[in-house]
């Protein structure tokens, strides 16, 4: 027994060594300031340096890199993060300020909630091109430039980036479009709907997109998803066709049957200045026209075999964006130097910031006030003349439209002074009313984005003129359907207690269900349901103090959107139950589909619950929800809550309610297991878990609470909301204890994402409140888009590894290399037939039925959990991104098993690692660390034996 | 009565009329794409840019405009906002890369938790000019040069902005420095530390930050409050006497008695071109040491009339950052356009981004490959010539030594090939031993931060130097005391049932005190109290399973810091009853001023509590915790919450307990007051309050859930901790019904701010666990710190409108002047005698006892809340960001009594406002929205009338 305690001792002996080195790195409180002199900090800040150095040495070699290098691209983690800090304003000016007037904070809200599809969604019906222009707008003078972020010191949002982000994910989805579903079907529309068809001049389609923006700019891949999205509608693809080209003329078109040309045509000519007359290629000249088609048909082809050979120094004349596109393209050609010549000052650089921004990082030089042409000296006083001697020069001065076999094929659309269609801005229209145009040849367009906005104006006005051919008239307001693909045909209808529910989203009885007109409103806008404001008998009104509902400070100072929490002290409603009753009455009439549940409250008296409860039931309310747990203010009258922690009230009031009505029932009860028994027991169908949990929020400096009431500043207790009691409110103890009870699960359900958690914690239907007070009631549609989104996806076989709508974790950290979605998701090859069968087979009714306590076989009690089943922390040193906390929080928090390199601050897991799982919880990057199965047992160290002899 | 009836619901017609047009701006989900041609949002997104337009006209005027022009300068909503980004990394790549080693990531949890005194005591530790280098730095090649978080998509943190932040705020203050108290009073000390000079040749103190820096970059009261600060330590200045002046040499003032001169002059001449010799300020022509002085003194009187005039163009020559402050005050002195003519491309500029950025923002033109001769005309091909008109030239081509009066006074310092003292760069001594020198003049430091270092570096080599001429050797490890003032005297030491605790933070039982070794490290740290982890007898031995920690989840998609919540399935300790009491005693030897509080758990069972008990006592723990409450596991087991939710239990076991030890204990207990009463009746000491609170933290989207142990992927319910349950723990409750009974709070502690809740709350003592979980034990720090701030601003009059550490807030909106904090503050004219005083007579032993339980006059029962006492919203414009959802909310969670301006989007708060401060609660912007008391009488609206005829 001694040799056994001496070996234990040995070893506790043992790990205090460990832990000494272990600990080196570890954080001290500081009892003295330190010293290093200011020649040794120079040297030690270069090892730790982890933006560029200015100087040239540190360049990267760009020779043949075709990585992308926006700075706006994000992982999920990323977009979420950046998500958060979207304010959704009221009258959002990212919106105004789009050119095809995308609903910006529509799609950030859907990524704040995880629901990319519904983002996707969002972003594609007002720009099919949404992908391409995340990727490429000029965003500072577009969205960006009207963000209301721009008055805070964090700084706009980076729109570009979460619109990239959510199309990529839904790219990934590999669900294809279908045409809305209330539209009738094509066969039974006119003919030209059903029978559209692009010529395209090139071997390949894209136009500009393939075929002058460089690949690391834009990948083939994304203009390529958007093409097929098109072709799923039916749309016909013509290539090596173009106008002009083996006499196809405006003419030849319309005589083959077409009723309508829309003429999207790039200007196809460069403007070349004339001192670069006779110049060739081979005498190291390109026109941008020249270069940048070589460049993106070189880069489609992973050797980059044809690329153009540059070498040392070139020039290129210009600074618009395509200048830029030139400059970024010339250094990936070979070039050693670029100059970057342009006629003009700073201030007039055409050039977006982003664009410029890019060039300069890439150490390109800038010499403005300069033109390829000898400037007659005049009698200045200062003077310089200035050398360049250049191996290449590419000219980027812009295109034009002069060939003339276009020209004559565009007849007899007129020309306007510039060249191109003289045209109507508002409907695309030529001076021939068939024949339409936008993009560069319409000459509205400076971008992508603005072309897109061109085609989609136009497409209705060619709706409009067809229509007008056949007689029809359409309607002034242009109502242009929304894009649609399978997910949006899932059923999420839900039945309980015989009662139909359009989906499983409502109102809890709470502030955004004060009067009729916000139900009303909130219906009108997708709400499946809504409970009343809790009332009751005219004995028991009640008037509010204020201030009465007060920022939640649960996640630390965290003002606006990004609280995780409210608190209030606002009592039920202060209007009369005969207001409430004739409201439901009107409801019921004008949304027969939709639920209304009456919410009442009485003392603990079986004349005032009979009374309140008939008078609901006659309203013809689809159900009652007692409240019975209300946790401030109405326990004191001895309501609410005074009546709902005792199971033997309880039982009796549903007795009591149960016998006075026919309608379902529900009690709205704290989520504890013996008072929805007890609710069960009294008769009720159902029960309303859980209120908000009783708290005070927080105390002033000076001792004073917020809200404090009236010159004394005082308090009580109030009702804490939103997603930090979700913890506490998951509902899977009620559902495991009482089988099949339906729960109306409400606390802390801000999506669909969280809204599944309580489908598969055992809930039925879900209640909202501190989420819309969040924000406001269109977020409905984000909740049930998401949750079809969630249904279908689970359906797809080839996406097993996703959690939710969350494709696997790239490995990547900022300035290592970042292996493509596509590497990691493996080859998406989903069949797209099997989609629409899935569709039509799939999809029957109420599919939400299936995920309903779905979860509950995983939760039980915790000796059930087996403690020799055991995991370990691995990290993963390629996406660490250095910082430590894993290592910290292991030795402040728990077992002392992280190394943590001094030099290169990789942290190590030992094997003495316990699997606590606290390093992965406080990491910051999704995934770095990953709780991989314990191969070895697991042997506690008990510190000294059991027993000991001493 | 009919009439009554027919007026109220004409009255709630009125309102859905009104309603109509409130609700206008009102979003709506999208049933259709929209439609706007690109020509017309061409012009749309005009009136909704935010950021500046590129083109010339739109920019200000900044002739005469001394406004702050950093990006960086963060209000307080920013500040905080921005600290809880960071990561605070294990060995931070920050502290690595200040010239002064400074240690950020502490000043940035400070900053994170409001304590804005212990940051600043960080800062001002090892940068005497803290606020000038936070204004000043060149950040980028600095401290945020080495950010981990340049790994991530949001970027490094803004560190000179909180450093500027943290400073200003304590600048505001108004408290004196103090020396160390523990150092021996100076006149105890050789007369050399007790008799400083500084004499400085100009009228006024501060080098080139005050005569060459302007002031728009760096105000003079921030020189002078760094000043103030040297001087409180009674350091002597004198003015208008400098080295060469009325023949002072160095000789001269070795002569005088003083035994070390330290030589910190600027280098005084400018570097100037010979091209431009015989050229006068009058034919329009300075140096930078021509200019930017004039600028500087002109700056100081606010009329700013003595400023140098220029107009039309102007060149500055160079690009380094002198030269960029030539440029930005040539715009101010009235320049149209400035041009930067540097000799070499912009690959070598040796400006910093950040100063050249803002010449950028300034619309100055930039020419690189310039300089101001001929050059010789070669053979090559491309020739241009530059003509530059300009009416002035600014040459900023550096400075140098060469004053023949200053070299002389140098002397018998040996000078090298620059002109300059040869020196020692590890102890900044000359040739002359008794010579130091440091800044420009000594020729390492580039940067303002690295000349205070150089001082830094050498005042220790001075101490040195002095202490050896007194035969004293000095310790190899430098010890430089930190920055104290009167906050850090005073006492927080708290007596509790006769326990003198040091100060009122402990850690919890829970995993920070999973071993000995963590409790002695928590201890040398500053923890003033720890729990052990809860142990019992062998026989109730438990094993973990892993996973068992997992991230909180209530404060959204938040991954790594930020995260307001965790949850654990962790049981009580692995180790054995022999280990724990072997190591409180071990513990109790070696820290016999620490609190070690011994938590102990058994059955129910009178033998086994007696036995553990009485075990705990002889190991000389100082208290018991008697855990009655862990939420998950134990209870099964007949332990833990199965006893503690039962008053009788509760008593019974106190009984036991109190009958088997003389020494306090405590019963660990959920927030539930009938059970504290129950302990209470037992005869315990007091209680801790409160546990971890039940709860499942989420579930995955194929519905298992997280943690999941085993194949089977099952989990039960755990224990939420962290700010999430702070509103749950704030232990007002039990403080009101059993007034004195001493409650040790925990649950959500993660500052002094919130620390000082709790005891406002009625708590005497503090137990941390979540924030040592998401950082490390040195937290302890800046709690005990802030703590003593609090205790001590609570005390100065002169600061009654601030809340805590918190001055009021600026009205402030980007883009619209900025007023100082100055004005709002008031003229801050604390008397720095009366600190003195306070800190002598005020500070007296266990200030602590005053705070406690100082809310609970304002916390009651609801009945006591007055509603005839109300408030309404009121907005302020000039802070608005013009978002829009304080509208929102108001209309689809409240009361619809905000009208949203469609034009200018600023809200308008009706009279119809209920006060319900929703609005208030979802604006991020910190008092924009304020509530203010409502003079007309509060009518609800009823709906319809009571008891309604109909």
């Amino acid at each position: 027994l001694t040799g056994i305690l001496y070996s234990l001792l040995l070893l506790e002996h043992n790990d205090l060594i460990m832990q000494h080195s272990i600990l080196a790195l570890n954080p001290r409180v500081k009892t003295h300031a330190n010293l290093h002199s200011t020649a040794s900090k120079k040297n030690e800040k270069k090892h730790w340096k982890r933006n560029p150095e200015r100087s040239c040495d540190s360049c990267v070699n760009l020779e043949n890199n075709f990585d992308d290098i926006k700075h706006t691209t994000l992982s999920e983690r990323g977009a979420l993060r950046e998500a958060l800090r979207c304010l959704k304003c009221a009258d959002a000016p990212c919106q105004k300020s789009c050119p095809t007037n995308l609903d910006i904070k529509s799609f950030i809200t859907s990524i704040s909630s995880k629901n990319y599809y519904g983002a996707a969604k969002a972003i594609l019906s007002s720009n099919p091109l949404g992908l391409t222009c995340g990727i490429l707008c000029p965003t500072s003078d577009l969205c960006v430039g009207g963000c209301n972020l721009y008055a805070s010191e964090e700084g706009p949002m980076n729109i570009g980036g979460l619109q990239q982000f959510a199309t990529e994910v839904f790219s990934k989805m590999g669900i294809p479009q279908i045409r809305n579903p209330e539209l009738p079907p094509a066969h039974k529309m006119l003919e030209s709907y059903d029978n559209i068809t692009i010529f395209e001049r090139q071997k390949y389609i894209g136009g500009l997109s393939t075929a002058e923006i460089p690949q690391f700019r834009l990948p083939y891949e994304v203009v390529q998803f958007e093409i097929d999205l098109m072709k799923d509608l039916g749309v016909k693809v013509v290539l090596e066709k173009g106008l002009g080209q083996n006499g196809m003329t405006l003419t030849s078109l319309k005589e083959k049957g077409f009723q309508v040309v829309f003429v999207g045509i790039v200007l196809p000519q460069a403007n070349r200045d004339k001192i670069f007359e006779g110049l060739t290629i081979e005498q190291g000249f390109y026109t941008s026209k020249d270069f940048l088609p070589l460049v993106a048909k070189a880069s489609m082809c992973n050797c980059r075999s044809q690329l153009p050979k540059l070498h040392g120094n070139v020039i290129v004349l210009g600074a618009g964006d395509t200048a830029f596109d030139c400059v970024t393209s010339a250094l990936r050609c070979g070039a050693r130097r670029v100059f970057v010549v342009f006629r003009k000052g700073f201030n007039n650089i055409r050039a977006v910031p982003e664009e410029m921004e890019v060039a300069k990082e890439e150490k390109c030089e800038f010499l403005p006030f300069l033109s390829p042409r000898e400037i007659v000296k005049k009698d200045g006083r200062v003077e310089q003349i200035v050398h360049l001697k250049a191996d290449f020069i590419i000219s980027a001065f812009g295109s034009m439209l002069n060939d003339p076999e276009v020209k004559k094929a565009l007849e007899p659309v007129k020309l306007n002074a510039w060249g191109t269609p003289e045209l109507n801005s508002e409907t695309m229209q030529t001076s021939e009313p068939w024949v339409f145009a936008g993009g560069d040849i319409a000459g509205l367009a400076n971008t992508t984005v603005e072309s897109v906005n061109d085609g989609k104006q136009a497409s209705w006005h060619i709706h409009k003129y067809i229509q007008s051919l056949h007689g029809n008239t359409v309607s002034t307001t242009p109502k242009l359907p929304l894009f649609h693909c399978a997910i949006d045909t899932v059923d999420i209808s839900m039945e309980m207690c015989g009662i139909k529910f359009p989906n499983p989203f409502g109102l809890a009885s709470a502030p955004p269900t004060t009067s009729t007109p916000m139900i009303r409103r909130a219906f009108e806008q997708g709400w499946g349901f809504a409970l009343t404001k809790t009332f009751g008998l005219d004995k028991d009104l009640v008037t509010n103090v204020s201030p009465r509902i007060m920022r939640g400070t649960t996640s630390g100072h965290i003002f606006g959107p990004g609280q995780g929490s409210f608190l209030n002290i606002e009592l039920i409603s202060e209007k009369t139950a005969a207001y409430w009753c004739k409201s439901v009455a009107e409801l019921k009439a004008n949304f027969p589909q939709n639920i209304i549940i009456a919410s009442i409250m009485c003392g603990y008296n079986q004349a005032d619950w009979t009374e309140l409860a008939k008078m609901a039931e006659e309203s013809k309310a689809d159900a009652l929800e007692l409240n019975l747990s209300c946790p401030h203010g109405m326990g004191e009258r001895g309501m609410g809550l005074a009546c709902g922690q005792d199971p033997e009230l309880v039982r009796n009031i549903c007795r009591w309610v149960r016998k006075a009505t026919t309608i379902p029932f529900f009690a709205n009860v704290t989520n504890i297991v013996d008072i929805a028994r007890a609710a069960y027991g009294g008769g009720a169908d159902g029960v309303t878990a859980t209120n908000t949990v009783s708290g005070l929020m927080a105390l002033k400096a000076d001792a004073t609470p917020w809200p404090g009431i009236g010159r004394g500043a005082r308090t009580t207790y109030g009702g804490v909301s939103g997603n930090a009691i979700r913890p506490i409110a998951l509902c899977a103890a009620i559902a495991k204890a009482l089988p099949g009870f339906p729960i109306l699960a409400t606390g802390g359900i801000d999506s669909a994402e969280s809204g599944l958690q309580f489908l598969h914690a055992g809930a039925s239907v879900l209640q909202v409140c501190s989420a819309v007070q969040n924000q406001d009631f269109t977020v409905i549609e984000d909740y049930s888009l998401g949750l079809k989104a969630l249904l279908y996806l689970k359906s797809i076989e080839e996406l097993h590894n996703w959690d939710g709508q969350s494709p696997p974790t790239i490995r990547h950290q900022k300035g290592k290399p970042v292996p493509c979605v596509e590497e990691l998701v493996g080859k998406v090859s989903i069949s797209m037939a099997s989609h629409f069968k899935k569709q039509n087979s799939l999809w029957r009714d109420q599919v939400v039925l299936d995920v309903i306590a779905r979860a509950l076989k995983h939760i039980g009690v915790y000796q059930k959990l087996d403690n020799t089943e055991q995991v370990k922390a691995l990290v993963d040193p390629e996406m660490c991104i250095n910082y430590g906390k894993c290592f910290m929080t292991c030795n402040d928090s728990g077992y002392q098993a992280i190394k943590f390199d001094p030099e290169t601050h990789l942290p190590v897991i030992m094997d003495s690692c316990t699997g606590c799982t606290l390093c992965l919880s406080v990491c910051p990057i999704i995934d770095c660390i990953k709780m991989v199965t314990r191969t070895t047992p697991y042997v506690p160290k008990r510190g000294l034996p059991v027993n000991p002899v001493c």
